[in-house]
């Protein structure tokens, strides 16, 4: 890579560049077109001119990046950049990276160290409980030096006990493993990072024979922005959970759980998304977890293997644009997105159908579809991508015509093929003759607003409110379900739900949300999933929904235009009773407040843009002062 | 990435793993389909029955790999890789690497302490001459601890006389910078790598006062295999000044030249693949530098940015297969050559003519070329690579239509615009109006049978040997010119230009070959080049190419079919006088020898396939005996 930036100087200044990898400077006199070649190593002077300073750095093993410093020439978010392929671009930089001898390959975590809440012995072992889910280091230092020792880490107390069948054992057998190192001096054992709430070390009935086992809390810390409390004590520690359940899977990129699978999918991402604009608005997290996605220009399968989270990546970026209105990253994810749609396409039929192609997974959710033929469920998302595609490239000035009539074609073939009128339902195969109706694609023709107000009505009491229609067991789906509800105006349905499944969760024991949960199961089959006995994710990004469904539905807050340059909140005071929200509007920190006592509603911002809907009526946001709104 | 391979065994056996990167192993039985994780630190036991090992490899800042080590168990080239993208393919594989204890991302080099032939006092310092140019570390042991020393490099005496100047200069002023350290126990102080036949130490009268110095040559030692000696002293020695040129260029791969630039360049490795073929016939070497040259699949810009460098790695592609067979390889490459061909082929205009792009470069040879519009040489090498093409696609029953008709067209076009009947020639230019003939694109007519014979004659008369064309000075197309020459038959030309053109270089002083050579220029100005007074490289691949002329046209060696499978001798006799030559005729070691003395040619090879043509009479040689032939 090379960086430069050109500078008009009256007097000579003095640079010092760091970089990460091999590299030189080179000093362009822009007037006589000398060329100064330096090394990296010492301080360089520019003399008083227009010079164009470049800085050339290789990394065959990691990020090209350079830190300049100096009183005038310094590197930040003005200089550019080339691979010298093509026009060169603005340079990327990142806040968490603004000291000389960071190394931007390794993020910085904080780091706190943490004890067990509670100790008991159980079965002649210790069992430890640090109150809820960690991503954590355990460091054992031992009392009379190195001996051996097991580890059964837990996100169940049932979990961590079970000593035989327990998802992540250590056997600390010798000084030094892969997965553990000793420190002779401290004598202390520090395995590798582990996510659990529970420790059992079997045969150790009292830890302090052994020594003191502390855990190292690896996290990033995102800043408290939001707020939410009601009278509802159940509903406020819905939404506390939630808060937590997010931050814990939220570090380089929106992970999908703590234990399991640690992995970065693009449709739990693109949830995340949602909950962050309720949580703490955090910018450079979506655009990573955006680019960490997609990955190099050319493609060979599609995003995780599955084709809806293609599309999710897609509609992400118009969700993105609706929050932080940054036309500059759509700039760099453009090339992206249309290989990305173009790639996708080529499975598409004369109808505008997407098949499953060799290597596809057609996903949408853990349910029993009718997968003969394509999925409806699928046409839906590979519709509402195409809109998202039609947006962004609309807004870039980019050809959108064959993305818009395929889109057409596809609406009109999704109604002709799928939409079952005896059913009052888009059926999930027209291929297999079953006539199989899944909540999926209905949930998605309401939410994508792909059915008119009397088909919308046919679905809500035929699907959504049929209890012959196997349920939604995942929060993931149980997301939509509950937009779709919304969007029907039901949203007392979302507040029953909210309290019932999530409240299930919590009678349950929950202290973060889970991958999946389904009321009936009970004892420890409610830890299973996917063959394991403990394989069940109980810290699940997608289970933090509620931040966003009470953000957005019963809080009401929307951006009405790109990047909350204006801004709606509807709050739904009926449902709600008394309480008290701050909200961010912007990544630069800018909230909004509301309180309701009783009869009285106080509302402010921090920015201007805002409106409150109160009975019918559109106010004004008041900027840093209090709007008092006393109801009938 | 995984490696996996499928044994059925009637015994257990005991494997162990050691990996580049991280990563575990799994034991799949394919009975039941049980499959068995384990950790690579230790070694594992395959019970009997049908079971398939796979070692899954993590590398993000190199080459993930595996060395397995066991009885039967073991990493071969029948072991299979998948990166999960498609279908699997066979390992990698490197004679290089056959210990447990290397890591294919370092090299294995051949080293040589060498000291300085001449040592002489000149203008109050030390001039060192080590004969030729090396490519090595400089290690001056000091005979009472460190000093501030000046190294001058030259790949000529006066370049490094010149300490204003010089190309390379090292100011050693500090124990440690970045280009050497310095060890405190052996006193030593050691270089980074450079090239140079000279070192001169200014200010140093007596070499001894300062300690010793010597250089640590590195180099990879290519297999001696080819010899060839004549009664002709001269030439001779232009054949072995060639090998050694062509070998200090090889290594990992074939680059340019020692000194400068130290880079691949498609067009000279292209001319390197011809000389190997004559000297030490490398096939990884080839295949290493044919797939280093074409990075990842996808493609932005032309090899080198260069348009004639991408077609010359496409012809270069037929060569290899030619050269040595291996339908493997194609399958591996044909992914990169078709992506490069569409990508050349989307600035093609109707006529078949490809046009310079932005960031494009039209080089074909340093040569003041009438650039106005598609230059005709430019098109000359699109054609021969859609040649390459249509024969390497053929021969993996690829669809080869498009590429066929567009080089239909071309040929016809490439006639119809650029031959000027008027000046006997194709002109470089049909856009500009100048009729201006080079050399280039007449040679290329010739030399890829784009003429027949009587246009060849008139090329021969008014553009070869016609000396108001201004002639070619860089070795690189000299070797094409020749070569155009050979086509003709007119071998004695061959043989005069070798002799007066290498010739010359060995009279001014060469003991390798130069970038560029102009018997007109005297003194220092004969080492300028790119407005650098010692920017010519000394130790050029393109200078070795007599090894090629010799081989393939006066000895008259050429396979007749793929991979030698067949092959022909047919010496110039009257030529070549007594000689004594030998040429491998295939990549595992077979040779076949000839020699001449006086009327008796002695002609043996080590396999079937061979025939020796001498006055026009074809007899087969014969396998590990000789055949000998007395002419009248």
């Amino acid at each position: 890579m090379s960086f430069f930036k050109e500078y008009r100087l009256t007097d000579a200044t003095t640079f010092k560049t760091e970089i990460q990898g091999e590299g030189y400077g080179k000093l362009v006199n822009l007037k006589d077109h000398e060329e100064t070649k330096f090394a990296l190593t010492e301080s360089m002077t520019c003399p008083a001119g227009h010079y164009r300073i470049e800085i050339y750095v290789a990394n065959l093993a990691g990020l090209p990046c350079a830190y300049v410093q100096g009183k005038i020439i310094q590197s930040d978010a003005s200089w550019q950049a080339s691979n010298f392929l093509g026009e060169a671009i603005d340079v990327g930089t990142s806040r968490y990276f603004d000291q000389v001898d960071q190394n931007p390959m390794q993020f910085v975590y904080t780091h706190e160290l943490r004890q067990a809440l509670k100790n008991e012995t159980v079965n002649g072992g210790t069992l430890l409980d640090f109150g809820h889910d960690l991503t954590a280091k355990t460091r054992i230092a031992f009392n009379q030096g190195f001996r051996s020792v097991t580890l059964c880490y837990g996100e169940s107390r049932t979990e961590a006990l079970d000593v035989q069948d327990t998802y992540l054992k250590h056997q600390i057998r010798e000084k030094n493993d892969p997965f553990g190192t000793y420190n002779e001096a401290t004598q202390t054992y520090t395995t590798k990072l582990r996510a659990f709430r529970y420790i059992y070390l079997p045969g150790i009935q009292n830890l302090d024979d052994l020594g003191t086992l502390k855990v190292d809390f690896e996290f990033v810390k995102f800043p408290k922005i939001s707020e939410f409390s009601a009278a509802d004590k159940q509903l406020t520690q819905i939404w506390q959970i939630s808060d937590r359940t997010l931050r814990l899977c939220s570090g380089i990129f929106f992970i999908d759980g703590v234990k399991r699978d640690r992995w970065v999918w693009a449709g739990d991402a693109f949830q995340c998304y949602a909950m962050n604009r309720y949580d703490f608005f955090d910018k450079e997290l979506v655009e990573r977890t955006i680019l960490g996605l997609r990955g190099e220009l050319d493609i060979k399968q599609h995003l995780d293997t599955i084709v809806d989270y293609s599309m999710y990546w897609l509609i992400g970026i118009e969700d993105y644009y609706e929050t932080f209105a940054d036309k500059h990253f759509l700039d760099v994810i453009y090339p992206k997105m249309k290989r990305l749609i173009d790639f996708a396409l080529e499975a598409v039929d004369e109808r505008g159908f997407i098949h499953e192609r060799k290597g596809d997974w057609i996903y949408i959710d853990w349910a029993d579809f009718d997968h003969q033929g394509p999925l409806c469920a699928e046409q839906m998302v590979l519709a509402r991508a195409l809109q998202s595609v039609v947006k962004i490239f609309t807004i870039l000035d980019k050809n959108v015509a064959p993305y818009e009539s395929l889109y057409q074609k596809l609406r009109v073939n999704i109604d002709k093929y799928y939409w079952d009128s005896q059913k009052h339902a888009y059926i999930d195969s027209y291929a297999s003759g079953k006539h199989q109706v899944s909540r999926h694609a209905n949930i998605f023709a309401i939410l994508f607003d792909y059915v008119d107000q009397k088909r919308a009505q046919e679905i809500l009491e035929h699907v959504l409110r049929n209890p012959e229609i196997a349920a939604i067991n995942t929060p993931y789906f149980k997301f939509w379900e509950l937009e779709a509800f919304a969007k029907m105006g039901e949203y007392q349905t979302i507040l029953t739900t909210i309290k019932s499944y999530w409240g299930g969760m919590l009678e349950s024991g929950a202290t973060t949300f889970w991958e999946y949960f389904d009321p009936n199961e009970k004892g420890a089959a409610r830890y299973a999933m996917y063959g394991d006995k403990y394989g069940k994710s109980l810290c699940h990004a997608w289970g933090a929904s509620p931040l966003y469904l009470i953000g957005r539905y019963l809080v009401g807050l929307k951006p009405t235009k790109p990047g909350y340059q204006t801004f709606e909140l509807a709050p739904q005071l009926a449902l709600l009773g008394d309480f008290k929200g701050k909200f961010p509007i912007s990544a630069t920190g800018d909230t909004v407040s509301l309180e309701v006592q009783r009869n009285k509603l106080t509302v402010k911002a921090t920015k201007v843009g805002g409106s409150i809907v109160v009975a019918d009526k559109h106010l004004e946001i008041p900027v840093d002062k209090e709007l008092v709104i006393t109801m009938k």
